[in-house]
């Protein structure tokens, strides 16, 4: 079987169902993530930036797998349930809030708002409902007034001893912008990308290290600290891919050719010889990561390495991104996928074991593997692959 | 050999001598925690509740092993820096500073208060400097003023929806209280172990399940939440020799009984019968954990549990104590201890793999080995084993 029918196959037949069956809330709206391999719910929290995320894959899915209406009904009704119970009333969305929508967590993370923003835009995009594009327009805002401190006040470093300046910000607002197209005026657009990739490419990437660090100085010097000797493969290979569509799209050849570069510097160093699998955390100095967690396997770090390597061979025709996409193929096939069908596990030992049993959670929601099986459909269709 | 002396030389022999000849920042004072098993500093931020810890140990060393002034002033060094750079001025202890002081991280930990408090305390008690009572006291007002919000500012539930307590603070309150003598008046002391132990009998520790939660309602109500589920067997066999001690410190034998059948629970239901060991976290329905360390093996877990079941054989006679003190001092020191001497390692895979080189890092300083090796040589002194 060619590579876009497998793709597609494993989206529309496996996961999307997964998620149609078993994530629903039909009495109180909103999904449920937490859902085990049983296909049980173990826990009923609602987690906002997740909540977002499914909107976002359904309105997606409807937008350009199959116009059914019961994905965009899905992805209406988890807009409902985010619009009445998902922010404070002034666009400042939550990290979580009860299966009945009462407020749990404050709204401390910015990717509540960034998948909030991405949900409401896709839906405007859509559908056109002025209500869809208010709510994306206003939470933009608030992703604006915060971005000099994403974490508002519950940062608990103290200013003016270490500012560190973090990845996760630059990163996402490439994704952000280019997902919102029209909603955002195209010199601001571009005005934004090129910032975010100039501080992606001159500050976060270290040249003689050929590493992406998640924490610099503001102005890119190294801080040797246990925040800026991290390194998280899978965010790095997921901007750059990010930053390959930015480059398509913006006539920038240049950026294709630094991002694919950059991305296979990322996996050779981020790769585990020994067991396999791309890590999920190192020390970039070699040390003790503070992540206990540190060399576990995890889904979406495969899955958009997946993306990433893909993508890059269809920019450049480069056979090291063929090789590197069919290395992590072959692994991710037969370590994640549930050879049961439903969504992919998502948690391994270093081994290849796994480590949870669970399908959904706290942290896994509706969103890498469907959104990776959609994206290399595409490209490989393009491919003919 | 008999234990008193395995556990006496290890302490005086290997463990001290690492920390005093690797962890002295002789140009800054205070300590260096974050020491690889070459025995290098791989970083020098300064953890405030682990600059605590080896105030307290190398005082208590002096204290009751030997009056080596090397080891007074050790501590005394230590508490300099402490009382110099670890406040913010009015007794609020930061979580870290860098070598020279500067503060980094806000005083968002309670155990950042507690363990000064009960660091300067021990030091008040052996050189009867007032300085030093000035500071415990202070402390401890701090202490019970954050009582009812420990995570104070820094916290980010949203009241009323879900106010759960946490085990934590009436754990280590046990201890703090025990440790404090003197300084505290003694009805006070009675009134605050009742109080503690009281909690944990009837509202952490759930009957029916035989377990101890690490998070409950007010009234001790179970949530089913992440956080409601949560086990942490190691918090729970520390919490009940801190109690076996206050049961025979307040003559309360029932205290004593109910602690040894606790932990003869807790262990029953944490040891990883596959791989041996104490797993970290367990959820109580037997859920996926959030924490992706759950099935990880950590050094304080498995001494705590040394302590609880020879303290609990000591007190009791039971047999079944010295099976389980017998099985875990085998695991213990086959698995952490360092054969090529020094301190231990800390952090082991499921399987009992290392999972990092280090000796010493940001969450593991000089406390729970050089303390628990003291504990059980003086309790297997008097047991004369």
């Amino acid at each position: 079987m060619k590579y876009q029918n497998i793709f597609l196959d494993e989206l529309v037949n496996e996961v999307i169902p997964f998620w149609q069956n078993f994530s629903l809330d039909k009495v109180n709206g909103g999904f449920f993530t937490c859902i085990d391999d049983k296909n049980k719910v173990f826990d009923t929290d609602k987690f906002i930036w997740l909540q977002a995320r499914q909107v976002w894959i359904f309105a997606t899915l409807y937008e350009q797998v199959d116009n059914k209406k019961e994905w965009l009904e899905i992805s209406q009704n988890g807009a409902k349930f985010l619009k009445k119970f998902g922010h404070d009333g002034s666009y400042n969305w939550y990290f979580s809030v009860t299966k009945k929508g009462k407020p749990l967590i404050s709204p401390y993370n910015i990717f509540s708002y960034t998948f909030s923003c991405m949900a409401f835009g896709k839906l405007y995009k859509i559908t056109n409902d002025e209500c869809y594009k208010k709510i994306s327009i206003e939470t933009l805002k608030k992703i604006q007034e915060r971005s000099s401190n994403p974490k508002s006040k519950w940062n608990k470093s103290i200013s003016g001893t270490r500012d560190l300046k973090n990845f996760a910000l630059p990163m996402i607002l490439c994704n952000l912008y280019s997902e919102l197209g029209d909603l955002v005026d195209q010199h601001e657009r571009i005005k934004i990308a090129e910032e975010c990739v100039d501080q992606i490419f001159n500050h976060f990437y270290d040249s003689e290290k050929k590493i992406i660090r998640e924490n610099v100085f503001s102005d890119g010097r190294f801080s040797d600290s246990f925040d800026g000797r991290l390194i998280n493969p899978g965010h790095g290979l997921e901007a750059m891919w990010f930053i390959m569509n930015l480059g398509e799209e913006f006539k920038r050849d240049e950026w294709i050719q630094k991002s694919i570069q950059i991305a296979l510097n990322i996996v050779d160093h981020g790769w585990d010889n020994e067991m396999k699998g791309i890590f999920y955390f190192l020390d970039s100095d070699g040390h003790s990561p503070q992540q206990l967690e540190w060399n576990q396997k995890l889904w979406w770090v495969h899955l958009e390495a997946l993306i990433c390597f893909l993508r890059g061979y269809e920019l450049s025709g480069s056979n090291k991104c063929f090789e590197w996409f069919q290395k992590i193929y072959t692994y991710t096939w037969s370590n994640f996928r549930d050879s049961n069908g439903g969504e992919w596990y998502g948690y391994l030992q270093r081994n290849g074991d796994k480590l949870l049993n669970l399908k959904g959670g706290k942290w896994k929601g509706c969103f890498h593997v469907p959104r990776a099986l959609l994206i290399l459909s595409q490209i490989s269709k393009r491919l003919n692959i």
